[in-house]
């Protein structure tokens, strides 16, 4: 019985089930339910919060323990000039357009993906294909149904419209607002709730405003402080201290773990777009001139699904699969730390539980990319709503602290001892400050810059024409001026150069976390073959919530110490157990559990408490053993902490073929 | 060497060293701090965070786990309504008073303690008699400082006047705004800044504002939404889905560990008063007529620290020593589940290192307590700023649940089969529906409720008059009218009752984890009797940031492979540590890591390379042993997981005497 092949597959996704369950188990709900829910804000109940704790926990061992990370826990409430200092303010925004007559609001971009996944769908069922399954992350289904209501009757395209929709679809990411615009006019793209046309995009900043103090009004800061949407801008503030905390040496890297906030203009897609979620990210501070690794060999071998910028620049999707050593290699990803990362954010998702050929890496393109940085790629996640950036990793350059340091005047730089000291010759203009002074007035400052301004090979052509009389020099404003040797001296001296300052780069992956939840849950959702009402969550013992369900026959007293031993025994080993003596069959049970994910059940009977025997349960097979109590106790710490695997199990203890195998 | 005694108090405490090594090591820093700092907002550096997640970490062991609680994970951003219907938009408020003249912004019961303990150490002083060090919470150092500047001399008091400022003190948190107003006047009591009168006290709401969404207005829900300034309202609000989890069953308890917000008036003391914290709640439900507990006996013999309401309300301080048992017994803790909670609560703090003789257990005063509360207990930690909130633990009775279920019209409510169907007999009126109408009109309704309040005897006797002919009845607005056999019939009925159903109370263990951190570290701090600038903090290896401290000889490659070796076999015993190769002396290194609070460190020197053996040091004696490295590593991994203590390790490796024990 113990060890029968599980078929996962006999039965097609279906959301709806899954969102069943996970409503119903209170994985998560909407906040504020019972004051009618406010969308984008959600609420996780025990097993969500316990799943969430479990992945948070593996990321901490698997980044900041490994790599010895600085872990920072910083403020959300950010005075203004930080996020002006950023570029927040001015650019942390999407652009919405308007209803023009009922004055609703939508996000630009998902209008146009909306309407033209909505004719393709109808194109394709003209032509009497079946539609396919919306690729896109925000075929909300609703707006779906809403698209197919207002639409008369599917619609043939032209071959030429169809080819200009796939494109338009492929590089959606690239447009701006003004072109999301001109998409609407040209396309002919209305609200589908209404037909109306909409009104030219504006942007509307995401950050969530407040004030602080009891007079609204901050001392040197104003009345406006937000809620920061990421937790990146603190590490670079407290990049100086991080610094002196590693004794001046880099790289190294900070890592936060931390709630964000965004005011999406209309979330929807679940947990996939939301306005209050966890994420966790990694500054890692790099020397600009060196971007190896040094534990890239430890990688090297990796294999990522990359999508490149150049694939997708040109309207198509297709993955190469590609170790990231050749990647680096081909100059494919920019350089050896945005590789270590790219192949330690693969190793994170997949431990976790994500399929790895519904996970790729997507390069930005050029318009969707920062200005200041050097390459990006997207962890992107396959499930029902499409591909779904997950994690993010990108090379910010030196831009952050850069801006922060010229802001406030604090030099956020790494000064490096050289080794040697770099002696270099050179000629240096030394000028007579009194004569200069009086000869010049207050042109006397620009004239300086022009000469410093002089590389050695002019310096030294004045040099020789001053020993000769007078040379000339011009102005930055083109003004020429005779130099004479009693105003200023030209020298060879010898310059030694003792350290090395500089401003880091930065390494950014950036985690969100109920993403990744999400598509994990997606990704562990199946049904039983023999009935489909019986869902099962095979979550990876390592992130379930519960790792044991301790089933005692009944609540009868009978039971009570040989749970509490169980229980205490298990909470010893360090596994995570719940006991559940509800009044229902054991079976009932069980399958309840399998909704949780919770891959093992023990079952204490009457045989139990004569004998001292307990019987085993896996969840994807339902498969039973039996065995002595301490012996069972064993076999599921070494179970739960994945060190034996099922088969392994099967060896080790008996199968059982009683009564609870019959479910 | 290994076992010396050590004095850890031969210097007083020195608040200004504790600060400085705080900053210095990075535990924390002001937040945004190159740009100017914000007052009360505050960013944790890596050993803060190391610690606060540790504190955190045994939390959910000590609470969540071992009471199989079930934890939330809930939103922030809460729309009004939900605040209004717990009473916090009325009610959580501070009162602030006004510079009449420069407008400055005081907290009103912080203005009058501040002024009233300087008068009182100016008497002290007037009296020749040394001043005592402030015992109030928000003596704070900088204004105490611009108190004594504005005070001309010490001023001598009379005895009359002593005796009622020390009541006032004794007593504060007892007053209400109007009465601080009163004790301003009749106190004479001026802004200390610039002794100018102040303003009659307002209420200030303590609650962060936002909005949400791209209009502004959030439909169903209005303009605005505040930050929580506690998490406990969400557990309310899921109630019926955490029952559900729960299988229908009470007791049960939720728990919740994230960020609350409080617009603090004038944020000081450190993190002891701040805007942004992180705080771990409990809401325990209960049956309101059983609030015993299950497991009440295994704490019944801890005895506690106890501040009564009594004791406090005639102007005394004094604590008495008594068993939570006892406590419950003589009904002075109000019920066995509170005391539970007061015994859990004081068995975490101790374990996590906070000094049980500086934690007490004071009562709420009537006025101080919320209306609807039976009893409430705060956990009060001593520092150098007074006695300090830092646990919370109130029975709230049924309010909450009882007002979000009456405002949503949800049924927060526990429905509880009974074992035996209630059977009562009593009289019950039936209406004549049609005839009742026709006669009464629109009073019919106020006749009916009328009749349906009556008492059995009242509806027995109308019963007899209605056989007789007639009955009078009054309607609440006094009204009598006439009721005869064919409007209404009176009848003796059996009903059967087979199911219960009550709003469960609420026990509440609120924490703020903050303040615990921060009284955790002053209750750690001390100084090497030889030499007081070398400030060590005692941390328990249990919450210290980083258990053991690796320290190679040099940053020289020869190490390299020890240094990973050691570093990767501690990993793997699930023991954090940290490798110092920075180019200062081992008991630099040492010294420095004294001040982080890590308990233990490792040496590697050539004899390591050569004979394989490593010394182990204890942070506290600074002794030292010796062995082979793997016996080694399993000592310092014992001394970790607490299975043995460092006189037990001195039994097992040998003492060392070498070089670096020269410090």
């Amino acid at each position: 019985m113990a060890n029968i092949a599980v078929n996962k597959t006999a039965h097609a996704f279906d959301k709806s089930r899954l969102e069943a369950l996970l409503n119903r188990r209170f994985f998560y709900a909407p906040a504020f339910e019972i004051y009618g829910g406010v969308a984008g804000l959600y609420d996780y109940g025990p097993p969500g919060s316990s799943l969430q704790a479990n992945i948070i926990s593996e990321w901490r061992k698997h980044f900041i323990i490994e790599d010895s990370m600085l872990e920072l826990d910083t403020t959300i409430m950010t005075p203004a000039s930080v996020f002006e200092t950023s570029g927040h303010v001015a650019r942390f925004a999407d652009w919405m357009v308007k209803d023009s007559k009922t004055g609703d609001v939508l996000r630009a971009d998902h209008l146009v993906k909306n309407v033209i996944e909505a004719r393709l769908a109808g194109d394709q069922e003209a032509r009497g294909l079946a539609a396919e399954p919306p690729a896109a992350d925000e075929a909300d289904k609703k707006k779906k149904k809403k698209v197919d209501k207002t639409k008369k009757a599917p619609v043939r395209l032209s071959d030429e419209d169809v080819g200009a929709y796939e494109r338009i679809l492929a590089t959606l990411d690239n447009f701006s607002g003004p072109e999301l615009g001109e998409l609407c006019r040209q396309h002919k793209i209305t609200n589908p709730d209404t037909d109306n046309e909409v009104t030219e995009p504006q942007e509307f900043n995401l950050m969530f405003a407040s004030s602080i103090g009891p007079t609204g009004q901050h001392p040197g800061f104003g009345a406006i402080f937000f809620l920061r949407p990421e937790t990146a801008q603190s590490h670079f503030l407290n990049f100086s201290r991080l610094l002196e905390f590693n004794n001046g040496r880099i790289p190294f890297a900070s890592a936060q773990i931390g709630r964000s906030f965004r005011n999406e203009i209309s979330p929807r897609a679940g947990l996939l777009r939301v306005r209050e979620f966890t994420m966790a990210e990694i500054e890692h501070f790099v020397d600009p001139e060196d971007k190896r690794h040094e534990k890239f060999h430890e990688v090297r071998d990796v294999v990522l699904r990359l999508l490149n910028r150049d694939v997708q620049s040109s309207g198509r999707t297709e993955v190469t699969s590609m170790s990231i050593g050749e990647a680096v290699d081909k100059g494919v990803v920019a350089n050896e730390t945005l590789g270590y990362f790219l192949a330690r954010i693969y190793l994170f998702l997949t431990k976790v539980g994500i399929n790895s050929e519904r996970l790729r890496f997507r390069q930005h393109m050029s318009n969707e990319m920062a200005h200041y940085a050097t390459d990006c790629w997207d962890a992107e996640i396959h499930n029902s709503y499409g591909w779904t950036e997950c994690v993010g990793c990108a090379d910010r350059a030196a831009y952050d602290l850069t801006v922060h340091s010229k802001k406030t005047g604090h030099a956020l730089v790494v000064r490096q001892a050289l080794r040697e000291a770099v002696v270099t010759e050179k000629e240096v203009a030394e000028f007579n400050k009194k004569t200069f002074g009086k000869t010049f007035g207050k042109d006397g400052a620009a004239i300086q810059r022009a000469v410093n301004g002089l590389d050695d090979a002019a310096l030294l052509k004045a040099k020789g024409e001053l020993a000769q009389g007078s040379t000339t020099v011009a102005t930055a404003e083109g003004t020429e001026f005779t130099l004479t040797a009693d105003l200023v001296t030209i020298e060879r001296k010898t310059l030694k150069q003792s350290v090395r300052e500089f401003t880091p780069n930065v390494i950014e992956p950036s985690f969100g976390l109920g993403r990744i939840l999400y598509a994990l849950l997606e990704h562990s959702f199946w049904s039983r073959e023999q009935d489909v009402e019986r869902g099962v969550l095979s979550l990876p013992p390592l992130v379930a919530p519960t790792k044991v369900l301790i089933v005692p026959l009944s609540a009868k007293h009978e039971f009570g110490p040989l749970v509490r031993e169980v229980s205490s025994k298990l909470r010893k080993a360090g596994v995570f157990s719940r006991v559940d003596d509800s009044n229902t069959s054991i079976g009932k049970r069980y399958a309840r559990n399998d909704e949780l994910g919770t891959p093992f059940g023990v079952t204490l009977d009457f045989a139990s408490v004569q004998n001292r025997t307990m019987t085993l349960r896996e969840r994807d097979t339902t498969g039973q053993l039996i065995g002595p109590i301490d012996e069972v106790l064993a076999v599921v710490t070494d179970l739960v902490q994945g060190s034996i695997d099922w088969a392994e199990a099967c060896k080790k203890l008996p199968a059982y073929d009683g009564v609870q195998a019959v479910e």
